[in-house]
């Protein structure tokens, strides 16, 4: 007999006012809390009463394990993940890991509000039409794959949202990316970048394709590149969906 | 002097639970509410101090006049919006009215789950890669500019989550949609199909590519199209990141 249960959490932005309701029920009903350390501090208040599992960067597939555990010794585990951990979190791989073992115990999916949402309401409202989330991060992707989504989102005029514009640390990711849409889009064309959106340390600007490179971009980052109809106004980032045609 | 108010808040898919403590503080501050009218019924029960102001379908910019009106009144509004009010929601409509009026009220954005989040979590987790939202609404956008879209994001591979994909009722856009993806992904590729994601009413169904015109789909559902390595498991459909390289 095995009643454990596995709540898969998106605890969004950081910020604890932006968290729903149930990811704060699942984190709740659950023995134990697995994540990555950072994570892990920003909820660490609501975590009094749990045994803690806190991991480094990269070792995704031994949370998920530890989770697997846990449950299948009929505990209540919540693997937690910032912004929606249905988008570049843990979702994905806790399902492939538990499919593979034929884990017999229950995993819930609690979404949460992604970065690029948080990031886009500090910025005004630029993902209002078409977008596309693209990760500049190369360890588990083809940089070749990513140029080619990079080139064809351009193409067809989506709001590019950049997670991990600079991933470890090296700069010539975005400056790559920010060449080949520069190749679709004019250089005037808005664009946003957040840092730490809706948590402590919060830091938003509106700068332009052309004028992007100069300002700090890190791990840390979101990066909003508006579509060809995108403008900032004296309230932020606007991309217009034409209601007033 | 003016100290009026305006949120602009994302509620989530409809239940309750997933929305943000962030929202519901809001509505709770605000004299008076207005939205679309099913929006309005799903929060009914927080309402019952306030002024209501419920609309109807394409009346957004009457929305947004209404809003203004009682903030340059003093009064604290909220527009509410399903899903995110930032993606295809009343964010950006509001702040393009605001901007040009010259608007000296408050605005502030309260981000929600988006609806192609809440979809994805009742699939397992196929928005695990980069992704794609298209709306196949045409009411707004040329119908040209969407097939570009939509071929561009087959192209190169994007996870594509489809907004509004009967539009009017008229099914002949998630045809042709299906078959552009078609030209450039197989047909076995895992589709999720999604009615009124996490609130009364939900139903969920994986199917493929091939398949997917077979089942109903209307103005309340969210499609989601694999990419070329997502597949569908015991415990739902997996887009891999690729972590057990």
């Amino acid at each position: 007999m095995n009643e454990g249960k596995i709540f898969v959490v998106g605890i969004g932005p950081g910020g604890r006012e932006h968290m729903t309701g149930a990811a704060i029920e699942a984190i709740g009903r659950s023995d134990a809390v697995i994540g990555y350390k950072t994570y892990i501090e920003l909820i660490e208040d609501m975590l009094l009463d749990k045994e803690i599992l806190g991991y480094g960067m990269k070792r995704e597939v031994e949370r998920c394990r530890a989770a697997l555990e846990l449950a299948e010794k009929g505990r209540t585990v919540a693997l937690v993940s910032s912004g929606d951990c249905g988008v570049y979190g843990m979702a994905g791989i806790m399902l492939e890991i538990a499919a593979e073992s034929g884990c017999e115990s229950d995993i819930e999916i609690v979404p949460g509000v992604p970065a690029a949402n948080s990031a886009a309401a500090c910025l005004g409202a630029p993902l209002m039409h078409d977008y596309a989330t693209i990760s500049l991060s190369d360890l588990l992707t083809d940089w070749s794959a990513i140029e080619k989504r990079l080139d064809c989102a351009a193409q067809a005029d989506f709001v590019i949202c950049l997670y991990n514009p600079r991933s470890h640390g090296r700069r010539e990711h975005i400056e790559k990316a920010r060449n080949i849409i520069m190749k679709h889009r004019a250089e005037g064309t808005p664009v946003g970048i957040v840092r730490s959106a809706m948590r402590e340390g919060q830091f938003a600007t509106v700068t332009t394709l052309g004028e992007m490179l100069s300002h700090d971009i890190d791990m840390l980052t979101t990066v909003i590149i508006g579509n060809s109809k995108t403008y900032a106004s004296e309230l932020g980032i606007i991309t217009p969906r034409g209601y007033k045609r």
